[in-house]
């Protein structure tokens, strides 16, 4: 709301983004210092209060306003719990190794580059490359190894059908595109052996004796659905409900290199929508209904393109594009989410599973996709699941995790039922008598009604497993029409999992957020909303003279008690340079405290995107910087507040 | 603050809050379905805004009030990494196997457990006990294996003393006291083993080949350390200043067995306060000199003795109690967050280390303890760890980890210095020029003189290691007096380490908020102050009529507006129970929906301790609560504005 600056102006380059996250420490390799371990990210001051943010924002628009029920559960999980969800046997990706090094590398990634290496390396012999290529363009070229070759039209043709599917391939198919297209590790040219699964679970083991195995969970979704029945009770008994849960998780990538897009330490945040499978209608969906997204549904990407189109969640629900209100629901809250902290909604979407990709179990997933340098990412998932997680641990543990729902108009059924006399059956058939119970308590309605019949004309021959045959007479036996009243309705409720990655929309928020002035590419400019900046406002005192101390105490005090996180610059630079360091950490306001302040009592405060100043007295800029800080007025009205400054102390 | 009742009228019994918290999952054994995992267990909605609270505070009270820098760094971590911390080696504790079932117990936990059964028998013996035993006891001392004994004066005096200093032994001392006085597994009677090492570190390997060997952090603190020159950068290259870090850590306990007091995973917030190892004063000290705590120090337990001493942190730096100003300094402050969340003050005291518990490298450390049925736990460390950690990484990695500060008086330093003429040395001593340059550059300031003064005289003779001479003229070597500046002052910064136990404070937290109403001992309490209640105000409407929604919406907006986290209760129970439940879940305010609200716009308002109900119009109750949940104003003051409630609907 802040900016009314065009950002686009110039070309991205991700070197100088990636050159200023780590010059400003948003976050940089962890033990970098021990040469550092691929996937694992430390996140210093700036982006880990940007991260802490995000999560308030997150369980104010999720937990907060739909009254879900948080939990905290344990990362380390015996064994047992991933045998039964399946993610011992199933949770892996496929690898393939360099038949000469034995480097590792993953197979689906390894056929997506080296194709798109291909295609780029065509496109360049047809002169189809529009703009001449930037330094950043060079650069990734470089890295993915384009040769300029030009392609038969056939061949263009199945590479792109090939990539718009890929995601539907398994590891025999993979292994049989890297033969069919000789596709080598680009690396080394060499060829690659036959794909292998990976599984992607960390393995440790609890306790002294080494014996109990256990993984540090891959998600936290299992935590939810092992407490299911607690939850249920901490809700009356009722559903829907959703519990939600933030926290970290770990997966053993095979060869991440992607930064914080691929890692293996990262903190999601996840829901678990629990409703009745018969009714998977939202009360609160005709609030979300006219949201719009860009949705790229299955039967598009199946038919091997990959167009997209603009359609709001209530048409995109109505056709059974989306498979329930639910499901639609959590689309558009989760549209709003990602809008809400900055991303750029021209570059997400939201990408409908295949048939292959999905679950066998799973009713229907979207992925929201963001739009960055490396190409569209899955950065939340958005599925149902059915029932069947817990019913995979209901069955393993023999625990019922079902809801009970009271009937408001009992079900009444009528049926045959069998009545002994007990004291007959015995004496006539003695040790028989147990086997003769089964066999009548095995037949069914017709065989009943059968029975009922034969013994109102006085007798009835049964017939053991081993041929022995028994005559009953209705002194033992008698059928009898029973009318019976079922008031409970039991189920397993459905699952509707919203599951989010926050270090991936962190970065792509840093991409959208990323520009340079052009009057100095030099000098990055990060346009975080004021929502999840890390500071919201920089008090910078001209110079670090005694007499400015009082008045940056009285606005950090002034500040802190609004509830608007600020930080002192007082160090030994010029202003400008102060200012420029914090365009970089994205604080989207600055007030400069000079010796006006001191003699009038007024102040300069600065905005980021456009560098426009604007003076007034100390509590009049305090109350202007707060409501902008807290969404309820933009820089235009701000500007109808305060005058413009044009001093020169202060000037950059 | 809300509190007016004495809450210590019952006696406590921790078997009826252990209900509690299970029944309204505050938390529960992790995986209780599959069996549970010792030390493992998960926060329910309660138990997880309960904690989420506690941590805002942390943040509030630590974080912005000293302006620290957050980091959020890597659980999983290279084995390097605790190799040159010495947590390979040294992060162990002792554990004895019991000889014939092989069943493995942690060595000073059993000495403990048993030494004190035999007191607890020897007291009984003598009539000691004071109040006839409650069912509390009676199952502790069951579990305890109390068998009444009366013992030997001497011998009780050497169990107290062992117990005294019980944290100073080592495993070979431990050992020793098992054969001395018979120790043995109190569960099947058999005697135990020697004690020996076993590493507290949970183990994993990083990548797929499986090559990489990986611990996940017992601390978050070596995240801290690997980061310093970038956190120092970030501070504009200024000590002191202080990174702080909220996360999980973990750690493989030989044998579990106290609930949340000792557990495998925890969050842990832990700050590194990096400070000028020659100045360890610190500017705010004076804020916090007149907080006064009870303190066991270092001498006492020496001597065998507990016995404490209230005293103020001011008095305790001026007479060297405690160390040094900035510890002190932290030591308040963890006093005061502790207060501030609801620990009773007088169930909190300071435990100095003992020489022997203490690393060696330390210089002074601190534990704030909290009593609990269990007796004295440590819930926070205050630990002065001087240059250590920054040092050993420095050493093992090449990389500088100092301060550079610029010198206000350059220091100014006068020294002999050799100087060559290189082209007359080499002609007169061809390949000897080396090996003499090396004897003359290894001589000391003494040396250099004595030699000045020969070649004054002419000549000067020196010797090989392997005995050959070489005579030097003025004409290839003179020594000269030099003038050295150094305007840089390098150093390692020291180290003061604050590090929260969260799980531990929060088991405290809710023991003494736990009480019972005297007339129904059933019902229990949790009297938590409104900073930290999971829930602050429960909005109850006397019955699930549709008349009633629409306050109840406005109310829930109202609040929410203000800040205020509230939940309706709208289940289809007695108003009564439906607060017996809140009461349970520590929410400290109720307010009741009833007819007259629709009626006359009223609602009513319910202290939770006191059960106190007050009336008045919906938005002068709404403004009231909020000053109450803020801190703002106390119960009385709240009778001051709000009539009392006498009306017949909504009494329990």
């Amino acid at each position: 709301m802040a900016s009314t600056v065009n950002k686009t102006t110039h070309t991205f380059d991700k070197s100088r983004l990636d050159a200023l996250l780590n010059r400003r420490f948003f976050y940089a390799p962890a033990f970098e210092i021990y040469g550092g371990v691929a996937g694992l990210y430390d996140y210093g001051p700036a982006g880990s209060t940007l991260q802490a943010n995000i999560i308030a924002e997150w369980r104010k628009h999720f937990i907060i306003e739909d009254g879900m029920l948080e939990l905290d559960t344990t990362i380390m999980t015996p064994s047992a719990v991933f045998e039964t969800s399946g993610h011992v046997a199933r949770f892996a990706d496929w690898m393939v190794k360099d038949v000469k090094t034995g480097d590792v590398l993953r197979a689906d990634h390894l056929v997506k580059s080296v194709l798109e290496a291909r295609l780029a390396g065509d496109k360049e012999a047809r002169g189809q490359e529009a703009a001449p290529p930037t330094e950043d363009k060079k650069r990734k070229k470089k890295a993915a190894k384009v040769t300029v070759v030009k392609l038969e039209d056939a061949v263009v043709q199945q590479y792109e059908t090939i990539l718009a599917q890929l995601d539907n391939y398994g590891g025999p198919e993979i292994g049989e595109l890297c033969r069919k297209y000789d596709i080598r590790n680009p690396d080394t040219d060499n060829e690659v052996g036959e794909p292998q699964q990976f599984n992607l679970m960390f393995q440790s083991s609890i306790g002294p004796t080494g014996q109990h195995k256990g993984f540090l969970r891959p998600e936290t979704a299992q935590g939810h659905f092992l407490n299911f029945n607690r939850l249920l009770d901490y809700n009356n008994g009722r559903v829907p409900f959703a519990s939600a849960q933030i926290g970290r998780s770990f997966r053993n990538e095979i060869s991440p290199r992607a930064g914080l897009l691929r890692v293996r330490e990262f903190t999601m945040a996840e829901i678990e929508h629990f409703v009745d499978p018969e009714d998977k209608s939202h009360t609160r969906f005709k609030e979300v209904r006219d949201v719009e997204i860009v949705a790229l549904d299955r039967h598009t990407q199946e038919a091997g393109n990959s167009e997209t189109r603009r359609i709001t969640v209530g048409e995109a629900v109505d056709k059974g594009i989306i498979a329930n209100e639910t499901l639609g629901y959590f689309v558009a809250r989760i549209y709003q989410f990602l809008v809400n902290i900055g991303i750029d909604p021209a570059r997400l979407r939201f990408r409908q599973h295949m048939g292959n990709e999905m679950a066998h179990y799973a009713t229907d997933c979207w992925d929201a996709e963001i739009q960055n340098t490396t190409g569209w990412t899955e950065c939340v998932g958005c599925a149902d699941r059915a029932a069947y997680d817990l019913s995979v641990h209901s069955a393993k543990t023999g625990t019922p995790l079902v809801v009970r729902q009271a009937l408001k108009e009992p079900i009444v059924t009528e049926k045959e039922a069998a009545e002994w006399n007990k004291k007959a059956l015995g004496k006539t058939f003695k040790q028989d008598a147990g086997t003769i119970q089964k066999i009548v308590e095995g037949l069914d309605e017709t065989g009943l009604i059968k029975l009922k019949g034969e013994l109102s004309q006085g007798s009835t021959t049964l017939k053991s497993e081993e041929g022995k045959e028994f005559t009953l007479t209705p002194e033992v036996l008698t059928i009898e029409r029973k009318t019976l009243k079922q008031s409970i309705r039991e189920f397993t409720p459905n699952v509707i999992e919203p599951s989010f990655g926050l270090g991936r929309i962190l970065y792509c928020l840093l991409e959208h957020s990323f520009w340079a002035r052009e009057q100095d590419v030099e000098r990055g400019v990060l346009s975080l909303p004021p929502l999840v900046a890390p500071t919201k406002v920089l008090i910078v005192p001209l110079s670090a003279r005694e007499e400015f101390d009082p008045i940056v105490a009285e606005i950090t005090a002034k500040l802190r008690r609004a509830g608007v996180f600020s930080r002192i610059d007082d160090s030994n630079t010029s202003i400008g340079k102060r200012y420029a360091r914090n365009d970089e950490l994205g604080t989207p306001y600055g007030l400069t405290i000079d010796f006006a302040s001191v003699q009038n009592r007024t102040v300069t405060i600065r905005e980021r995107d456009t560098m426009d100043q604007r003076i007034g007295k100390i509590d009049d800029v305090i109350a202007t910087v707060t409501e902008l800080v807290f969404g309820n007025i933009d820089w235009a009205e701000a500007c109808n507040r305060l005058p413009k400054y044009d001093g020169v102390q202060a000037v950059e």
